[in-house]
């Protein structure tokens, strides 16, 4: 059997906890598996290394920031390998350009193309750990390529998805939580989770897991364990819904701090116009998340979407353009907000559970400025002071 | 003109130094000039990656010490590029893989076996600042492979060589001196020094260049200038003999306190001996410097020669080795010595500068221990207290 694991950058933050890995990959390696380990880079390194480029611009060139941010990982597998050979393992560390991984889109969120897997089945019919550079690829350049926020759990589920393995991922929470501990302490853990459920709490900002990597498990039947403890298989399990037991009407709740609301006001609502809009953002690279149009009926009526905070320079861009396309139209960025989620497969075609959510606003008194659902989720934009509110009420209400 | 610059480790330590040289680099660029710049990793960040390795191990796996070595000119490369596109400079940068230098050897000391200049200067022709990542180049299996002390001035120097370029190589102190200027206060800078002393200068331990990086230049002919500051070109060029003004007899003057002395006394001094000496000297991988072998007329003589104080673990082995093979021997190893070395063209076949050096010891009643000379070098072992004292009074009698 084949495992791949997965150790994200708190797990490796420190020599000695890449140690503490190593004795446990040695051990699992010795029950007669052929092991992959996908590292992140050490602690806050990352974090680190954009700090550094953008004390010197505040727009960095995103070739080069693939290339820096590439770096930490790279570390990380050569500090691996070297704990390994130390405790008599046989190990090889590998970029994810010699892993195969090839990657195509743009630079700081790129996305795997393809993943050659016959180098490293090569490594472990020879007895070796593998060990790969998680969050990166090559392009078709030749040049360094990140996969962007959760990259490393992509290259990991990618990995067990080319390897027919299984996929272990280690982090520094021990399971998936209906809802963030610390805004609501009676928080409980899920055991199994659909990866329809995961992939909206982790779009919806959950944290513990990106969507893209839960979509690939999925696309790719790849069961992924997600867990805390070396050893210990008390975590969750991101499987089929299938094969899941029981479900719950709500799974999960989540407070996303990572938005912005951006209201394009006094604007000819046609088609067209909409178009013009994405256009733009999609030439900037910008994230769109929700959008809502209002007014319709009006000649010049508002458009009005959210994304990332982190999207602020690049929508600055578009408001320029924009104002050159349009000369009446006003755009306002409002960063005041946050996103409170709730998913669960009890949402399908359940306007019940929908009534009793606008039940909690409602008799709370916290208003709300844009709202959009899909199948299994509903997401609400609120003022940033009432998010956490929100969450408790909420998670009080359909007890998770 | 193709012009390589080279920036050390500490000259880019922060994002301010970077983007203090991107300016600097965007004028030189300005001024008609395809540059081309090679950098270190930012200031102690080799130093820093090393420690993590050794946290693990005492032994690390030589090929993933590269991996993890060759990190730190990644980030620098990424940085110094971002800071140069900020300004609206065109620049991209390039590993040592993707510039082309193919490495042979042994990993973490590795040769330059050849550099394909065609993709830099293809770069070079769309009016693009290339940024080359030093002290690294790619193995032929496709593995990530560091050149050892003084790397990425081999690099810059290869690099020149390869794009008939002049190269710039500039470090936190401003210029080859005479004589470490906290030995004698007097020291000058020189303006210009062959090729052949700034070899031995460098092989000596004056620290500025490694003699590799000069026996390259010297090989292919580029003219090297050594420098600190952005823009004042009052550094030294490093050049060939002939194309030298005017020589002095003296050109500089080292103390090297890494040095200890070892006596080997009562032994039969056949040749057969010394080469036994020689050859578990070789198989415990020391580094003997100077050698020497007094009373060759009596049976039994002694025989004396220097190295590295960190050779003195392996020394105590060889002491063991010998005393086995030689019963009535004794080795006696001291360390309170220094080794003062005067460099100059002027000394090749020049006996009067000889007995100038003698003179002064004997004027000063300072003894000496043991003596070597080379074409154009000096070097004479002294007690250790008397070491600073010596190069003062020599810098003063041949005025440097």
């Amino acid at each position: 059997m084949i495992i791949v694991h997965k150790y994200g950058g708190s797990s490796v933050a420190t020599t000695e906890k890449i140690l503490d890995i190593a004795k446990y990959l040695g051990k699992v390696k010795s029950e007669n598996n052929d092991v992959v380990v996908v590292v992140s880079a050490m602690g806050k390194t990352t974090d680190n290394l954009i700090k550094l480029a953008y004390e010197i611009t505040e727009d960095p060139d995103k070739r080069e920031m693939d290339r820096l941010m590439s770096t930490g990982e790279q570390q990380t597998i050569a500090l691996l390998s070297i704990a390994l050979q130390s405790l008599g393992y046989d190990a090889i560390s590998l970029t994810g350009r010699q892993a195969g991984i090839m990657t195509e889109g743009h630079h700081t969120k790129n996305r795997i193309k393809s993943i050659d897997g016959e180098k490293i089945k090569g490594y472990l019919k020879e007895g070796k750990i593998v060990i790969v550079a998680g969050f990166q690829g090559v392009d078709k350049l030749g040049d360094v390529a990140t996969l962007g926020r959760g990259g490393s759990d992509t290259s990991a589920v990618a990995l067990a998805a080319v390897l027919n393995a299984k996929c272990e991922i280690y982090t520094d929470v021990d399971g998936i939580y209906s809802i963030d501990p610390r805004v609501y302490p009676d928080a409980k853990k899920i055991s199994h989770i659909s990866y329809d459920e995961m992939m909206e709490l982790a779009f919806l900002g959950a944290g513990v897991m990106e969507s893209r990597a839960v979509e690939l498990g999925k696309k790719y039947g790849v069961e992924i364990y997600v867990g805390k403890s070396l050893g210990e298989k008390n975590g969750t399990i991101i499987t089929s819904k299938e094969k899941m037991m029981e479900e719950k009407v709500i799974t999960g709740i989540s407070v996303n701090e990572n938005i912005l609301m951006v209201n394009i006001e006094n604007i000819p609502t046609y088609a067209k116009n909409v178009y013009a809009i994405f256009e733009q953002a999609v030439n900037l690279g910008i994230n769109i998340d929700m959008i809502s149009q209002n007014d319709v009926l009006s000649e010049h009526g508002s458009f009005a979407f959210a994304c990332p905070k982190t999207e602020k320079t690049s929508l600055e861009k578009l408001s320029e353009i924009l104002k050159e396309e349009f000369k009446d139209i006003s755009v306002i960025i409002n960063p005041y907000v946050v996103k409170v989620s709730l998913v669960g497969i009890g949402l399908i075609s359940n306007t019940v559970v929908a009534a009793r959510i606008f039940k909690v606003f409602a008799e709370n008194n916290i208003s709300f400025h844009q709202v959009a659902a899909s199948e299994i989720s509903i997401a609400i934009i609120v003022d940033e002071v009432m998010g956490k509110e929100a969450a408790r009420l909420l998670a009080k209400e359909f007890n998770i």
